[in-house]
């Protein structure tokens, strides 16, 4: 399992509701791909949304995030982290 | 206190320990600032390092990177995180 950091951009004005639900909306299907999401951070003011998560590769992350209806813009493999 | 996600690009090739000791020059002045970074993770092939970290506000967080060496280019105030 590798670290991934993937970012939504367009996200302005996004609520708290909004961010909750749309990140479970990927932790009900994660297991489908084997992706642990682990954290998300919100700035609704520049519209920009990241996540951290654990998964096999970058696909089955971005396949997630499709198939929640919320396709990431970047998906980066952080092999880096302190 | 606030959590920010700040970005740095243009760091393709990163090595662990240039990140650690970048990390570390964050650490030894953030008290400066009253800046607590928490974490950081970089993508050295797309060459992106996210740094997240609580502050009074966004200009502290840029004040402490720029006193290390290694300006932030996007400082996100994240006020949503799960």
């Amino acid at each position: 399992m590798t670290k991934f950091m993937d970012v939504h951009h367009g996200m302005t004005g996004l609520t708290g509701d909004q961010l909750r639900e749309a990140h479970e909306a990927d932790l009900a299907i994660q297991d489908q791909e084997g992706v642990v999401f682990e954290h998300t951070w919100a700035d609704p003011e520049s519209g920009t949304v990241y996540c951290l998560s654990e998964a096999p590769d970058a696909d089955a992350v971005q396949r997630i995030h499709e198939r929640a209806g919320h396709r990431a813009d970047e998906v980066h493999c952080v092999t880096l982290a302190l």
